[in-house]
Formats: structure tokens, C-alpha cells, sequence
């Protein structure tokens, strides 16, 4: 893969912007990238460790003369930093973010692109429950899908370097309506992070089981609830909030099946169970065999037991 | 480590058993171990691959002069299966079981155990999402706690001879109340189950969304659900219906919860959702610190990226 675009700024430091500029670096995608983050202690960060050829301490300084422009913010600040920034915008530049919900930041960031300039939002499915700048690595997108969100009209070229990037960066791409992609992520990542931060949240409740009960016979099951559940607080905040009516309605169904389940343990119905765990484990093969997991047992993990 | 029983007998050859037998085997903690499995396809199966010295076609004759007699079925079938072995026990031997709930087993098992026999209940906390002869291997029980449940006029010297073999299997042993594991593991084990079986089924029947997205975009979160949701349906059935008023009661804790942090996103209360997700954000760190899992970004997996 060669170099996509001469200049890519990266607004906001966090894990994902961080995962980028290793990735760009490694396979050469842009001649230079800038960054800027909000925050004074990020900025120091980033040079220290090398983060972005050139880290900005004003986000239009970061975006003058740049041909794409990354908002790597949570969902919530989305709208603002596209208004800061939006006059410094190179004309004929792409404008692009990162964010988790799509409907929304695209409500919030479109008003505030000037004409000549595209807007295409996109969305890697790859994280880590780390965050910050120093929290990325340049193999966070190996074999992951990026989901491009472009508007009808938007610029066929600018979409296909878009696209050139990711794949540059080792994603797998495909385009997206911005509402289906809000139901499906509403199932497949939004739902389930709540649920986890519910259950550990729960556990933690629990006066009866201590604190280190929980953490100390914590088996499979509410230890990878709380590898979710550590994901970062802001970020999550604002995928809730901005996913609202998708995200409720997947809790509503959640809980009806639920309600269900609990009744047949009441009664002692184990044939409804047995049914309902042996159809969920069918479509754990079919996320093996798409190659989105390993079939590694992973519940007696081999690093922990290194511990 | 050495020797600790002359021969054990391993009742059922699943996960569990066949963990067991090659743990065994590592360590030379027994001079023989004998298996029995009800279906002869397993019989067959274990056979093959060499699981037990000795693999026998009944169960009474697997435990004849075995001086420790381990029942590694699901919990449902505990007394069944205690009952069918109890009359070819040898006087002073052990029987010991595997099962994720303690006290159903106890009131199951405990009355066919003969007078001169101990039985002391035990509960290794280690697993993965496969099942059978074939998904076992000798290091799953390494640094993993084995919590043993035995009553209060058990015998001190067959109670050490147990936590032996456990140590020397790469556990770390601990004794608890049958009553206060149900209620621990209930919230650190058999809900989070229960609630990613319910979320996979949830995913599974959106007809808006296709089971090809829901496995192609299955992000963090979601994925980690599947791997729960593949756990082996009768192993849960059983561990959900002998656990019942301990897995209701967390499950009533946690829809008030869901519900809580539900109402805070219809509302757009921000600031409940952030502090909540800060909270748990500790329980992780704990975690890790306790030696539970590992540090190491998870989400995107290193081997999944390499498929």
C-alpha cells in the first residue's frame, strides 16, 4: 500500500486516533500527520512518545492545509469540533470522524461543512477497553471491518481514498445507510456494553458477596463482562445518548427474553433452556467461521495463567 | 509434586474429566485413573485419544477400589449417578464432583453416600465455551481457583488429600459454605451466563437486522457474549435450575439496575451514566491486580487478526 493522502490531522488523541497514526506510519499512507488534542496533557503526551509528526495546539492549526480531516472525539463533542474547525478547512478536503453512532454525528457535523468540502462519516469496529494516547497500536484494524457511511451525493473519488486508507491501515471496508448501521451496532456492540456495565455494577452492589469475592472467584462470564465494562466512561456516555431510540429498543426486547428465561427457571422448565442455549450456540460458529474470533478456548486464558 | 491417591476414578469424561486426567498425568498424581462416560460414543472417543488408563463400560466398575471417585456430570445428574455407584465404593474412599452449584448436589448426592465413605463437594472455576472427551487439556485448572465445600464434620485428612490433588493440578485451593458459593457464583458465574445467552437469542431474532450482520459486524462486547453463549447447554440448564433462587434473586437486582440506567438514557441524564460507567471502570482494575485476566488489550484480539 503507498502513500493515500499528503497531509491526514487527527482531532482528538485517544485510542483510536492513536492506532491510526502507527498504522498510517507503518504502511506509508500520508506524507505528513498533524494532531491536536483538547486537552494541554495529551499534547505533551503525544510528543513525548512521538504521537503524530507535528501535534497542534489549536485544532484549525492542525487542520490548515490538510486533506483529510479525522474527528477522533467522543460522539458528544462531535458538533463543536466540527464548528471550531470547519474555517480552517482546506477546500476540496475530506472531513471524516470515527465515531460509534452515525445518525447523530451526522445531524450534528453536516451543518458545519462548507461546500467544496466532503463529509464522510465512517466507523472501525476495533478498540480495546484501554484509552488514551498511549493506548494505540499500529495493529488495531488487522482484519477489521471499518464501515464508511457516505451521503447519496457524496463524492465517489473521496469515498475510494477514504477507503484506500483503512484498507491501508488493514481494515476490511464496506459502506453502511447510517440508520441500519445504528440498529446493527445497537445490537451487536451499544446493548451489550450496557448490559456489562449493568451486571458488574450489580455485582459491585452486593453487600453480601465482598468486593474481593467478586474479583477473586470472578470465573468466565463476569470476567469478560468486566473487560467490557472498562471501557472508557465519556466515550460510552455519549454512544447511549446519541443511540437512544435503537439502544432502548434492543434493551426492550433484551429484557422480554429475559423475562422469559427467568420464568422458565421458576417453573423448571429446562426443555426451554436447553433449546434456547443450544440455538446460541450455533451462532457463536458462524463468528468463527466469518473470522472475527478465534476458537482458541479462551476462558482458561493462557496469559493469566502466566500470572 | 507426587503422588497423592493410588487410583481415581473420573465419572463422566467431558471438559471437566478429561482436564482432569491430563493434569493428572503431568503431575503423576495418581497411579491410575480409570473413566467411565454413559454414551459409548465417548467411551469410544476416549479410547482413542487415550483419555484414562483404564476406561470402563460402567460406572460401578470405574470406581472399584479407586480411592478418590470424582463425578464430573451436570449437576442434574449428580444423585442419579451417586446412587447407581454408591454400593461398589470402597470403604474410606472419597467421593468428590465438579459441579458449578453446590448445594442441589449436596442434597442430591450426599444420601447414597455410604458410612465410611467421605464426600467431600468441590468447584474448579475453570472452563472454556467447548465441551466433551476431546476439549480438555492439562493446563486449564493452572492458577485457577478450585473452591472445595465440605461439611462440617468431614474428614480433615481426606479434605487435604483433595486440595493436594487440586494444587498439584495447578489450582489454588479454598474452602467455602455451599450456600455462600450459590450466592458468589450466582453473580460472578451463572447471571452474566444467563444474560449473554439471552442477548445472543436478542440478536438472533431481529429480523431487521440478518444473522450474517450480526456475525460480520460483531464487534467487542457482542463477540465476547457469543463465546459465554456457546457454554454447553445441559451443563447450564442443570446449573440454572439447581441454582434457582440465587441466580433470581441477582437477576431481579439487575433488571432494576438495567432499568435505572435505561430510564437515564430516555432522559439524557449524562451524568448518571457517566459516574456509573466510572465505577466499574475499578472493579476491572481489581481484577487484573488479583491475577484474574490479563492487562493485555483483548478487544482486538492478536489471533483473530491473523485469520
Amino acid at each position: 500500500m503507498s502513500q493515500v493522502y499528503d497531509r491526514v490531522a487527527l482531532i482528538g488523541l485517544g485510542l483510536i486516533a492513536s492506532s491510526m497514526f502507527w498504522a498510517i506510519k507503518r504502511a506509508g499512507l500520508a506524507v505528513e500527520v498533524t494532531g491536536y488534542a483538547r486537552s494541554q496533557e495529551t499534547r505533551d503526551t503525544a510528543r513525548r512518545i512521538g504521537l503524530c509528526d507535528r501535534v497542534c495546539d489549536s485544532a484549525r492549526e492542525a487542520v490548515e492545509g490538510a486533506d483529510l480531516v479525522v474527528l477522533c472525539v467522543p460522539v458528544g463533542a462531535m458538533g463543536q469540533v466540527a464548528a471550531d474547525l470547519a474555517p480552517a478547512l482546506k477546500p476540496g478536503a475530506t472531513v471524516s470522524d470515527v465515531g460509534s453512532v452515525k445518525r447523530a454525528v451526522i445531524d450534528a457535523v453536516a451543518p458545519h461543512i462548507p461546500s467544496g468540502v466532503h463529509f464522510i462519516p465512517a466507523h472501525p469496529l476495533a478498540g480495546t477497553e484501554h484509552s488514551g494516547p498511549e493506548s494505540g497500536f499500529e495493529s488495531l484494524f488487522d482484519n477489521r471491518w471499518c464501515l464508511l457511511v457516505p451521503d447519496n451525493g457524496a463524492d465517489e473519488q473521496a469515498i475510494v481514498a477514504l477507503q484506500q486508507l483503512w484498507q491501508g491501515m488493514g481494515a476490511k471496508v464496506e459502506r453502511m445507510d447510517p440508520d441500519h448501521h445504528d440498529l446493527v451496532l445497537s445490537v451487536t456492540s451499544h446493548a451489550p456494553h450496557l448490559i456489562a456495565y449493568t451486571m458488574v455494577g450489580v455485582a459491585d452492589d452486593l453487600s453480601r458477596v465482598t468486593d474481593s469475592e467478586v474479583i477473586q472467584y470472578s470465573a468466565a462470564g463476569f470476567r469478560d463482562f468486566t473487560r467490557i465494562a472498562a471501557s472508557d466512561p465519556t466515550m460510552w456516555r455519549d454512544v447511549f445518548l446519541a443511540n437512544k431510540d435503537a439502544t432502548l429498543e434492543i434493551l426492550g426486547r433484551f429484557t422480554e427474553e429475559l423475562f422469559a428465561l427467568q420464568r422458565a427457571i421458576r417453573r423448571g422448565d429446562g426443555t426451554h433452556l436447553h433449546d434456547y442455549f443450544t440455538r446460541t450456540r450455533q451462532i457463536r460458529r458462524g463468528i468463527i467461521e466469518a473470522g472475527q474470533d478465534t476458537d482458541a478456548p479462551d476462558f482458561g486464558r493462557g496469559q493469566a495463567a502466566k500470572d
